[in-house]
């Protein structure tokens, strides 16, 4: 399987390294034998059509910015969209930096990528929150597969468990903490008794946050996460705006007091069960299976027959993230090996 | 795709229950046509090569025992054994009381049907308790498919979490609530200050824990999710006389409210980290993931690269564990439409 990966950021790099890593073992356990044949980046690219070793990758991630310094396989200022039209390969990687606006490069990226007969693996939410119903379709007109399950959870497998596991059941809604930046925000009000805008200022020293937080702290990544699963989970046409969506930014150590009074704690909880998916800050009791603390991501799915089943595990990260484009690529050398022809 | 229903206690007619509600559904959602054409129960059985209509499998269960007694399909004292070997089936789904003594007569089920080419799903932890290695390579031998999903989460897909979700990642550890009875009375013996004895005594009267409650206080049935775990997650070849166990018996009030005051409880917890897979009384944080109260089950999973993944849900019910049998019977429908020829 050969594989052009299309951004070189944390989650790029990981991607990288667990390939690099997996090689041998992948290709044991499943028939498995994927080559990164190229990787475009902002300012150039490298190809090499025969496959890059482990040992290149980790000589090309060492040696760092810009990769198509390469003196072997440099293609200094080659586009990304030139790499995907001309490289050869099986799928396309798309792991580049979020946009909500247009969600440019990645939109271009991916639908140059399906018109090109390619697969696609992506972590990037923004073409999935502004273009899924589209998107989808386009891919199921150019007879690729489109993976994505490491856009919401991480790598933890929350898109899997609910279509994969939950099969022989039926989902009737779903209620999560889908955003680890503002969970750290009001654990940090709820157990250390600080305000918002310490919280906010403690989570961007740690990395947690960004210095333009909006997209976290206004609800947008969790909305984006809503889209993402009431489209491909719960099979709702919907995009972005179709999320009624309130942020952390009003949420007041008083109110986090009074609840903890009545044993429960406030959480930006994002949810989809009646006509109109929503983003909001919610009091949930702290028995709930879904109260987790610190920067940890939590789904319940309330299902027909099984009742509420709850996944938790850690929302971002880079090998974590990483860990889902693996997983995504398995799916898809699966699905090839078993398609009917 | 023929079913022989062996078993036909609560488990049972739920299932029958959720095949007839499925009927029309699954044949739409993945082309899987079920039909059950036998069930058998301790006193006879039913017959219908032809396959059972929803209507009739309704009017069977709304009779109640002995089943045999149905004027046109009823076929007095026929031993199940007698009915798996003579009716023509695909899969036959054993759903018997649980006997860790000697694993009978689910074990004789279990072995009959492999042995005349039929797929076996079954929820029942006592054959697998003590001969999964050679169950699963009996299974192996005889080329056909052996499902056991709700032996361990009830209608929570925990071993399919593990299985397909984290395919592309590797299951370092794994520790968990694995019996809902014990966890209502520690939770109980916890929350509401009653000693052990109270809070088993309430567990029997609101019909969680058996008037004979050893199997799950002594820790038996958490230790053959331990196994079944340990097996089929983990490729260990264990039973369940290699399992350290301890139960909740000697769990003090005074240990619990102790362990309160370090923000902690104890919990009865199954583990497979090192060699020795135990179960035992251990003190967890009360906000880590795992620490579920009252009935509900959790399991965290511990892998490579995605980090600590926990899956929580209720651990028993008959339309839960229906839900399990239904899974299951869609994976070998799956399976044997995806199997290279």
């Amino acid at each position: 399987m050969r594989i052009i990966l299309v951004g070189y950021g944390v989650v790029g790099k990981s991607v990288t390294t667990v390939l690099a890593r997996k090689y041998a073992e992948k290709v044991k356990d499943y028939g498995f034998n994927p080559k990164v044949v190229a990787i475009a980046d902002i300012d150039g690219a490298v190809i090499n059509q025969r496959g890059f070793s482990p040992e290149k990758l980790e000589t090309i991630r060492q040696r760092g910015y810009p990769i198509s310094a390469d003196p072997e396989f440099g293609r200094p200022r080659m586009s990304a969209l030139e790499v995907i039209e001309t490289v050869e390969a099986e799928v396309v990687v798309e792991v580049t930096p979020v946009n909500i606006k247009n969600a440019e490069p990645a939109l271009s990226h991916i639908t140059t990528a399906f018109k090109t007969g390619k697969h696609v693996v992506t972590t990037n939410k923004g073409p999935l929150a502004l273009a899924m119903p589209a998107l989808t379709e386009l891919a199921a007109y150019n007879n690729v597969y489109f993976r994505f399950s490491g856009t919401v959870g991480g790598g933890t497998p929350i898109l899997e468990f609910a279509k994969r596991c939950l099969a022989g059941d039926r989902i009737l809604a779903i209620r999560g903490i889908l955003n680890g930046t503002t969970n750290y925000i009001l654990t940090e009000m709820s157990q250390n008794h600080v305000t918002f805008q310490e919280a906010l200022t403690n989570a961007q020293k740690l990395g947690y946050a960004e210095a333009e937080p909006s997209m976290d702290i206004d609800g947008f990544d969790a909305a984006c996460k809503v889209v993402i699963l009431a489209n491909w989970i719960m099979n709702k046409k919907i995009t972005l705006k179709d999320v009624e969506r309130t942020g952390v930014r009003d949420v007041s150590l008083q109110a986090l007091e009074e609840a903890a009074k009545r044993g429960s704690t406030i959480k930006l909880i994002g949810s989809i069960d009646g006509d109109k998916p929503t983003v909001k800050p919610t009091e949930i009791a702290k028995t709930n299976p879904l109260c987790v603390s610190g920067v940890l991501n939590a789904v319940t799915f309330f299902t027909e027959y099984a009742g509420e089943q709850t996944v938790i595990g850690k929302g971002a990260g880079g090998m974590e993230t990483a860990s889902a484009v693996l997983r995504d690529l398995l799916d898809i050398r699966h699905k090839l090996a078993t398609k009917p022809t």
